[in-house]
């Protein structure tokens, strides 16, 4: 039996970073990875991932519809590879924990865990509450402490408490905080 | 900044041992824990959390009602206790969050993740979205695997797959198994 | 291939009631285990295993002239656990983990990282360089802070800085401390 | 009190990509970090750590006469990162763990833990000692499964199991392997 593996950590962690450095041991050993990024997030481009240390690869994109089956992985995947997977959905996360446990290949989601407001991402809540193994990526907050949280300001560098969970187009930046940070500022 | 920790396991992990073990340390550097349990949860007696490896402490209980506030505690607690924490809101959960980044008391959660078909407990998701660290408490499958998941079984020992997340009174039992046997015995 | 587990703690930080949770777990399955102590821990006296928190069990004794080999194991043993690992020495570090590599039995090892004059035992040090899954249990220092080692103390209760990494019959006393606590006592 | 990490991992796993990732999120809350690299390692030029993925920084080098002392660093620095930390005396681990204990200022070692002997490198084995914090660094083995060692092989490809533990301008090559890998080729 594989496992599904769950690495959160706030924005600016290196998860893509770290997605990227599995697929590399991969392929120096010969084998192959799929790699999944979430058609809402297209910062970088369409059917890409790419770490904001400079490097990438090309990715799948997955949207609601999406099913993921062992079947429809080429033959000679040795391990699945998400990125942004928060956006998953529940079911989208049980498929893939079948996947693992019963197709035995290994799946690695990286994602965040909260939105802006502390609120859970559907897709996070369902890898932590089914994954194999659960495991951080770390990044500090301005206060020096670990970040676990990111708060949204408006373009005045406002924090912003109300609004929907994913903004497309908009001109909402984020910052990573620790626990401190994001509920002292109330 | 004290931190929030979320310590998951399956049913028979040791949980409530290990928590009686935090207790137990911080009575042996004279400092006072405040431990708490759900009311929901009577097994051993009301208000008594208990291993089944036979040692016990009493425990203030929790309902939905409660409200977790540092104003509520002692002034001598060190440290906050909360077992079967999967039955907390997400409301007390982010109380208990405050309590620990605000009040610079640490919060130590034990809980279960999911339920006999493998869904998320309100705690335990709200728990998984803020912690600030999230350990496992280990245990064993019958397959000799980690054990992950609970799964309900009638008084003949058959499969239950539909009905409430806590049954009150019943004749259920539980088994706690890994993803490869939760899944495949579908 | 079976994984070799080194779970390591300051004194008082649950080993024993971990491992003594484990071997619960183990009867629970019906399957059996191996339990193993130095024999030069005898305060329980021989051939047991217990928890200041009261429970106990049967133990076989290891000596530096032990040899751990899988066909030394009786038939069904499904983990090997052993307590006070740090007394192990190198050779038996690699025996244990070729028995989790190529016997495909999982070994638990719990024991402590340092003595009290903060340099490493022979054991720990060993385990730490091979072991498949290192995992912390945690205690508290009369601080607050998490405890990662030992001071001895004479029978006056004064830090004591030279002498025999193992003490027999003696009236040494020890106290768990943080790393502050323990660099800055000096 | 700051913490001292040891982040560890067989070659290939990401540990200076990690240590640019952190590099990279301290620049970001416009906080000042300080790299050591093994003066002993200059693959990549002297005074440079780089990730085989692209990215690289400029670092100081340490060497066995290097003293770690708060009162060497410059004021503004808020995280001292070490790469090639399995070179560092036991010495030296000290001293850092000072730095962050009493100094206040994290530490963070990436290394490996073992030579291709399975031996312990000397720093390896004091960080493991004492760290705050262990943490793994993941990669992949020929067979799939979790590499935790490396093999050392001459230039026909042949694995080699004498000779120094650092070979400076030789012709040998590395693999990193599961355990059960190392031991069953022997």
């Amino acid at each position: 039996m594989a496992k599904l593996f769950w690495r959160y950590g706030s924005m600016g962690a290196g998860k893509t970073a770290a997605l990227l450095s599995v697929a590399y041991n991969y392929s120096r050993i010969g084998r192959a990875v799929a790699i999944y990024t979430a058609a809402l997030d297209n910062r970088f481009g369409e059917g890409v991932v790419a770490s904001r240390m400079g490097t990438s690869r090309p990715a799948e994109l997955f949207t609601p519809c999406t099913v993921f089956d062992t079947a429809n992985l080429a033959n000679d995947v040795a391990c699945v590879l998400i990125d942004e997977a928060q956006f998953l959905s529940t079911r989208q996360v049980g498929e893939l924990h079948r996947m693992a446990a019963l197709g035995n290949i290994p799946v690695i989601a990286f994602g965040l865990r909260s939105d802006f407001r502390g609120e859970a991402f559907e897709g996070a809540a369902a890898l932590a509450t089914v994954a194999d193994e659960i495991e951080e990526l770390k990044t500090v907050c301005a206060c020096g402490r670990k970040a676990t949280f990111q708060i949204r300001m408006d373009e005045a560098g406002k924090r912003v408490r109300d609004g929907d969970q994913v903004q497309i187009g908009g001109d909402a930046q984020y910052r990573q905080t620790c626990a401190a940070c994001f509920y002292s500022d109330e």
